[in-house]
């Protein structure tokens, strides 16, 4: 091909191999743990990095990622298209209508959960600018920027903290979101201000122009532009190849904008990230060809990105305790303060406001992005990168659990997470009553429930009216003292009679247990079950799986 | 980022921007024609490269596309990368089930379809290398190279081909398919021992290694690989996000197989290509992951590979017409002969061998990466690597209009391809009678069919019987003297009554008209409309269009 050489070949491709390989594999170990993949992402990088690789094995680190040559020129431009596709993503999950809607309740979340942030971060960078390695340059500018660090968002870490809770559909996660949204499409623009501040000369456009322009850009693509994609998108459906034509005019426009930004003089990524509001909420954009882009950019270009930020930087090396205390204590005091306070005002009750505040302090890709141009900018030093990517890694770590702690109220539970593999087994029963027994002494045995009193319960429930529902499906259940609800499932291929109204035997049967004081929490697992199996087909092909894993697979992906 | 200066990125982002807007602009454009879209997109390439662009604006092209430097590692590595995912795809479409099932006669086709022009090629090369442009190293290796590159056939292609004529999912499309992958998997494993011939030495290894090496890991791959793939699929589903989990595992194995064979000896696309047969037919690779890789790679990263062709060479200077007419003679002689031969020896009528030959004539991706490997190891010169691109421009534009020519007899159509927007309108008609003349006016001025003999033959169709179907939907029809197939819609909101089964009144109302000899098409192409209307809700949701366009839209994606 020209270019590289075969030994750079192979070491490109062993580079890319492991940074795509490792990282997603320490992201999925995360999301198992109910983390964002990011988090993982990022760690990966540090231990294939200076940090910790390096530290072992010096050579072998440089060889597999040189710092310069053609090899590190090829993983540079490839994790800089990679982040272009990423904020294209972002972009696309702003969905400005949802913005408008929410009104009032997110402009005052959103606007006050940025004011206080900025206002910590950026009157601490201006009093005291050497504590964060303020080297050189514009000291206002300088305080600017942390102030406007620690003032952004992670919309996609919120949307999966607020999914993972079944919180998203609610009134309070729909604020949240509307409220993200928000905050990151103001705190993109104030921060594409302050890149113009700095980085126009470069570009041999005065600031005013690089501010005018960008403006007018944002305001353009918004409104007009937005319109204007709105309606060529049905034509580009119908006259090419679908959904390869739209795929191919996203990503086309996407780089379009990227090269109008970077022309300006405020990074290229910021023209993806507009040109991704602009059509996300197109209704001529359908949910396959979202979930074609959203699925291959996160799972293949996002953690290239993620991964290489660890390849940059020396965590240890660059490690300074205060500069990580402070920057981890202002951001998480300003968001939560902010946040909470913008809830507050707006009626929500003391607890859920906390929510509100951890959840929106939930920091993620824009912080992250915004430190590595930082950092190349030379705006801000290494030790204050590293307290940055600190932030980013605390705050999305315990987003979940806080904001799962503060709104354990209205914490309601998926059948898709309490359906576990060692949960699940094929039954020979040939009676009712047996099959209840296996079931209850499966989840006793696993949660340490007290069985019989469990199973007289069970039976009690049944005696008053059967529960086989039809297609199949059987689901004796019943409340209990338990902390949160225990679900298995018997898969008996002969099938037991259950009374069901069809009359057919049950031949998947669901034992689900919740907490005694959780009615609507029952009727929603309860209806949630019967819905999957509204077709008879279904579960018949349920049936045909021989291992729990096939089981589960079936229902996630019914679910999708 | 480092690496890219900002003016190097905006360089990079503009050739990248232009490579897949324009490659898949002119894509798109020659798939209106029917043609592959790879003709479009190497055609792109000609005309942003030297031969072209380069002629009118050398300077500006020397800028967007530089031959050396930053910007041209980046531009060459990512299109590095994208052969070796292309490869990937073009694997998956391989299914090694298909090609046993269709046993003797797919192999017949495909062996003596590869022996024939193998011999014409070669035998003509080592006789008269000067004509070809030999210029040194081993006249042998010279000469096995040029039979390869006229044996190997285009397996996406074909497979596109076959779609278009509907004949994929006739006995010789599927016959034809597994001969291609036949044709596919042992041309490359004859290419990858030439290659061990030649460029084994740079790779430190000797060539009995890497040739043994390239044998022990196909056989791997093919075999115990496959299995083992097969066996951890499910525990990747179950495991991982879904289908975030298998995508990335995929990429993963795909970079790791290319490694392998790159460090053979063998180029790295080799061990992409063995990957993906060997995931390719695993049942636990769905519809929606395959469809998220496949329509990803295809319409960002192969575009950038066709392109990238064009880029390379001059067309115009490298043009040598003895040379193209040589390659372009003995390469249709030799498939067409060669495969029809072995179709005809199988019982196929003459006409059926010879669509059978000129769809397997079709040359494309395999054919232009072997051209551009054997280009870069120094193995042929420009000018012949110019005739294999303008063979397999040929080949493949003529593959559909012959194959349609030859299997005129078993030519079907589909609903989608008769479907066309000027043919579809909003009528207000309010009965039966004055909707039938609407549409047979309609499709009178566009298509010059006599109005009033066509009207009658409609009107004493529906006498015999009301073509009312359900769920608001009519289908008047009528065998007539056309050509081919003739439709057009009329969406009528209000609804006309058509005596329907079910009473309601019919809102969407086709007019079908097929050809007088063809009983058989008749009925497909309305029971093909009858099942898209199976569900009244889908009925409903059409009555929403404003557009034809939008009408059709929701037609394909019903499709799909």
């Amino acid at each position: 091909m020209g270019g590289l050489s075969s030994a750079d070949t192979i070491r490109l491709l062993l580079a890319i191999t492991l940074m795509l390989g490792f990282g997603r594999l320490l992201g999925e170990l995360f999301r198992k743990f109910k983390q964002a993949a990011v988090v993982g992402e990022i760690i990966a990088g540090i231990i294939l990095g200076p940090t910790i690789l390096g530290l072992l094995f010096p050579e072998l680190q440089q060889w597999i990622f040189p710092v310069e040559g053609p090899v590190s020129i090829a993983i540079n431009s490839l994790v800089a298209l990679s982040i272009i596709f990423l904020l294209l993503v972002v972009g696309l999950e702003v969905d400005l209508g949802i913005v408008l809607q929410q009104g009032k309740a997110a402009l005052s979340i959103g606007l006050i959960g940025m004011i206080v942030p900025f206002i910590f971060g950026a009157s601490f960078a201006y009093l005291l600018p050497d504590v964060l390695f303020f080297e050189m340059g514009d000291k206002l500018i300088f305080s600017l920027f942390v102030g406007t660090a620690l003032a952004i968002s992670a919309l996609p870490i919120i949307a999966r903290t607020l999914m993972d809770l079944n919180l998203f559909k609610s009134k309070t996660g729909m604020t949240i979101m509307a409220a993200a949204m928000f905050n990151d499409l103001v705190g993109w623009i104030a921060f594409s201000v302050i890149l113009g501040l700095v980085g126009a000369e470069s570009h041999g456009l005065s600031i005013e122009w690089t501010i005018s322009l960008t403006i007018i850009f944002t305001i353009f693509m918004l409104f007009f532009g937005r319109k204007l994609i709105h309606q060529i998108l049905p034509w580009i459906n119908s006259t090419f190849s679908w959904p390869g034509g739209i795929i191919s005019f996203m990503m086309v426009l996407a780089l379009i904008g990227a090269i109008i930004t970077e022309k300006i003089g405020v990074h290229s990524i910021f023209g993806a990230f507009i040109i991704g509001v602009a059509i996300g909420d197109s209704v001529h954009l359908t949910e396959k060809t979202k979930e074609i882009i959203h699925q291959f950019i996160t799972n293949i270009f996002a953690p290239l990105f993620f991964v290489s930020i660890g390849l940059k930087v020396n965590f240890i090396q660059a490690f300074d305790p205060l500069a990580v205390i402070i920057v981890v204590v202002l951001g998480f005091a300003g968001k939560v303060i902010g946040c909470g306070l913008g809830a507050k005002l707006m009626g929500f009750k003391l607890k859920d406001s906390l929510a509100v505040g951890f959840a929106m302090n939930a920091r993620g890709v824009l912080e992250i992005v915004l430190g590595i141009i930082a950092l190349e900018f030379g705006l801000i030093g290494e030790e204050f990168f590293v307290a940055i990517i600190i932030l980013v890694l605390l705050s999305s770590v315990l987003s979940s659990p806080l904001v799962s702690y503060f709104a354990k109220e209205s914490r309601s539970y998926s059948i898709l997470e309490l359906l576990l593999p060692k949960n699940i087994y094929f039954s020979s029963a040939e009676t009712k009553d047996q099959v209840i027994r296996e079931l209850v002494k499966l989840v006793c045995k696993k949660e340490q429930i007290d069985e019989p009193k469990l199973l007289e319960a069970v039976l009690k429930r049944e005696e008053q009216m059967t529960t086989g529902i039809a297609n199949h499906l059987a689901i004796p259940h019943a409340k209990f003292d338990v902390a949160k609800p225990v679900c298995a499932v018997a898969i008996n291929k002969n099938g037991v009679d259950f009374d069901a109204p069809d009359k057919l035997p049950a031949k998947i049967i669901f034992l689900l247990i919740t907490p005694t004081d959780k009615n609507e929490l029952q009727l929603q697992l309860l209806s949630e079950i019967a819905v999957k199996f509204r077709n008879k087909e279904f579960a018949e092909d349920l049936l045909n799986v021989s291992k729990p894993d096939e089981f589960l697979m079936k229902i996630k992906q019914l679910n999708s």
